[in-house]
């Protein structure tokens, strides 16, 4: 990593700067495959809830919501190749971290979809100190005196490319482009594949978690704002990749969001048994039963426009095949 | 209706020049509030499925599916107004209509979400005489030598505007702007309700049924060109219109498009209660209980991105209010 | 329908002489195929909600809700067989239905299952004045003077057999044996098909509603007592009936019961593809296109423990083939 | 554990003197509350499927699948009580595990509920030897010659009592009563808690898996008898466990059994903010934030009738409260 890119976008004070969806906004930036670059995020609430005092429903503009920085329009990139993102360091920018309820938002409560007759729950806020050496956030109840120290584990909950068929998709909602998958494996030291769509792929990240539990429940993570190095690099050709998949130095990884969870499921799943079949040579029926003995299968969300759902297989269960042309093993060295 | 607008789709052998998505297309033509327009729409394949040899995956580009005329700029319209859409007439252009199977696509099927290990389910075209004279639409079996006349009810499967927070959809999709809802409701005679998310609404109209069954099962029903002369209209404010609304001479109706299919009914029935009490005065929990033992509940497709039901309560029921400003009665004189 | 048997539950005052459950209770009568019964059945609270001061969950005993008339044992239904009910007559029993909201029961709230956050929606309770010679319901609302005058239609919403696999099953669940399948379809004229999981198929039925609104929103009809005449008959052998089936004068449906409501949809389609195949002879490619364009699918309900959808095809378009046997015509006659 | 008793199910040869319902045999064995007791299971296809040849189809009678042993009535139980299960071992009996697919089972295949109208997938059987020295259990590529060793992690997906309302369920079949869960946490070392419904609770248990992946995609784990030694222990009184609870040395646990598996995961996740407001004295919201930023959730199972989610939070971050009065520490000491 010998030469880094430092973006910096134009964000401080002005949200109508960044991107609020996938497709839909032209490229600020373009990277040449194997760049690194050095950039930062701001929280889902472009910073503007910062006491236990700001309610999102008051102090945010349903507009502009989740901001991503990019997009990025990488070189040579088309529909067909596999963009290749890896995650050297994501480090919350501030000390702190907020998260809230947020009025006919999450998995507990009636959404304009879950649609019932009750009123909404409490809009409240909570806030988190963040301390980065001893590699914790706080949380502090607000009906309590009680404080817990959760470990810290910070994530980008929203990571894509813009999608196909013209299509242009709110920030908040997560696909085949990626966008708002929610899941705490988008942690530094992994690497996530998008199929590409469009000429430069047209990358963006946002949405920094300091720490999330798996369904994000309440709909709001420990949001924070996100210094993060990452190298963008480009499989050109070869096997599509038609839904977002991960790799870490243990597993691999696949993911669906649809609606309902099982359809999620069962995404993440023929995507993993066709990726195993390919990985090992395998029948489908062979790679069928052996993922239903191998996989663990967390949840990521349960909150968004689509929910989410991550299926991994360690990959030592799979001979340690070469996968997605090493591109994991040689930005991890 | 003295005086009606002629719009002529630039259609004719370039399915570029038109629309395949709601937003993302400049409009094409102007209106002002209470203009009548006559035009004509493709069929859902861009008229490529002309005879049981041409199947879908073949002849048909999936970047120029379902192809829609317009978007209309309405003069006036601003985020917040409803849109009034009152159909007059709906005729099939051609004699004659055709339906397939698409691989991955339908009811009864593995498909791209409720993803399985099954291979597609075959790939097979039927055609359909139309004759309009007599009011029917032939179906003609493909493996034995069953014809059976249907009855005609020529609908629009796709009718909507411009989407909220800047986003793009696919015309294949249904939502709150209205898209892919593929509800035989919305026939000659009936008057469309749309919430305005952009300034001009951006109205565009398509996927033209010579009939459909409730459901669309197979994911295609019998398409058609079209000629049809519809009403676009403007209310000013007022409550808003957060799904489309449908209402005939006897129903009013509401819309839901979701997954999975309770979440559709919820939102059509709680849209339905609302209505229901801001007509009559009834308190929500009185308008809940009315709507229980009043409301008819067609399902309209369980094949599209999301699934749509349709809520019918007659007006009678609720002593015959003002519905809408008097938008249908005015328009269906 | 020379001779008709009198069949008298013994349930007024002693709630536990009643079926509550479908399997698990011995049989009350045996009846031969072929058998008209006269009988009668309690409403679904056993007959303990009778003014609007009544709430369920105070009046009522949850061990003793849906109380079911039988089981009659049919001599000679064995597993395989299809159990054949003919509806002669239903008429309410007494002047006036009721309904109500249940807490955490209904469409439109947060249940045991689809569980959040929410306390409870309000429990109230709707007393309606039924005029059997003016054929109507009317309508009360409690928190403002408004009347309304919806039209009779009594029916039945648990019809059923003891299930498969050794298991029993409460009253309140739908399912392939029937039981609490809540559609409007279910009344004077239309004859239910059920297959048989046990020796005598022991089949009960209850739950009158004077009339209900498709979806059964709120989860409780206009419930009251009903005076029922039915047929019994049966077919031995034949095509089995894994889901319930139902025929009346014009149309053949079926039915499915299942979670999410797509999946009931699933059940009731593929079930109507295979029975016109089976009828028509088509081919299950041509049934399914003709399937597509030709049926009708109201939901039944989206409150039990599983949803109902209900499909619908006019026989006419079959080409009027013989079903069943010809057991609908038989007892319609 | 100074006395155990041992419990010897009449299996061998005679399916029919196993249970195959939860509720619906009666008790063969009275237990008193803190009593160990040794006892073993048969797997899930009774000891049927031996070899790559025996299909479940073929060898295996569909009324006497996943044979459980049991019941136990356990003295002084009492609807509103909670049965606690303490597993000590749960150790294969053989040198062998089998696993399958089966037409129209698993989550990646049309079902009888996820109805559609595709031809089963093929039908296969897999052989794993278990090397209980090594820790391993052997997967056997059946159409090339792959072995894999995968981490031998003993568990029973069928741990349950009586259900409420006198229904009967089949053993495949997992809810509120436990049940058909098919979580792998159900390891030794655990201690499960199930709310009772009737006197005495009738616990059983069965379905012993060598490992399972989570979402036991295929339907069927590496399945095999097992010799367990258990823990049956009561707590009267006290507050309800509406659902399955679990507890192992770092976390407590719920579970929601529903379709869609969104429900299944609204279960899991107002019990677990339920439970943790309990332990803590956390105010509902407060707990809904913290389990938002806390949890774990595994998807255990979408295979079986309903789908069963896990939901994990470590007892160090709650403070380490007592749990359920001791009685996790009490048995695993």
């Amino acid at each position: 990593m010998t030469s880094v890119l430092r973006f910096e976008p134009d964000a401080e004070g002005d949200p109508t700067k960044l991107a609020y969806t996938f497709g839909g906004f032209e490229p600020l930036v373009s990277v040449r495959p194997g760049t690194t670059v050095s950039t930062w995020t701001l929280d889902c609430f472009a910073g503007r809830v910062r006491s236990t005092a700001d309610l999102p429903s008051q102090v945010c503009d349903p507009r502009f919501l989740n901001p991503q920085t990019g997009p990025f329009f990488v070189e040579g990139a088309e529909p067909g190749d596999t963009l290749v993102v890896h995650f050297h360091s994501i480090t919350p920018r501030g000390g702190r971290g907020v998260s809230s309820t947020v009025p006919m938002f999450g998995a507990l409560t009636t959404t304009p979809f879950t649609a019932l007759l009750h009123p909404p729950l409490p809009e409240r806020t909570w806030v988190y100190e963040i301390d980065l050496q001893a590699g914790v956030v706080t949380y502090d109840a607000l009906d309590s005196p009680h404080q817990i120290d959760l470990p810290l584990d910070p994530m980008h909950g929203t990571v894509g490319v813009a999608p196909a068929l013209g299509e242009v998709r709110s920030a908040l909602a997560p696909g085949d482009w990626g966008g708002n998958m929610d899941t705490p494996e988008m942690r530094a030291g992994t690497t996530c594949y998008l199929g590409v769509n469009v000429p430069g792929a047209l990358f963006s990240l946002g949405d920094g978690h300091a720490r999330q539990g798996e369904g994000e429940t309440c709909g709001v993570a420990v949001e924070c704002a996100m210094d993060t190095v990452l190298t963008i690099d480009l499989i050109k050709g070869g096997p599509p990749t038609p839904w977002p998949r991960l790799e870490d130095d243990a597993f691999i990884m696949t993911t669906g969001s649809a609606r309902p969870l099982e359809d999620a499921f069962r995404i993440a799943h023929t995507e993993m048994v066709r990726w195993v079949a390919e990985l090992t040579g395998l029948s489908d029926m062979d790679a069928y039963q052996l993922v239903s003995q191998a996989a663990l299968t967390p949840i990521a969300q349960v909150v968004d426009t689509s929910y989410t759902v991550v299926t991994k297989v360690e990959k030592r269960f799979l001979g340690s095949p070469t996968v997605m042309q090493g591109m994991h093993a040689r930005w991890r060295a």
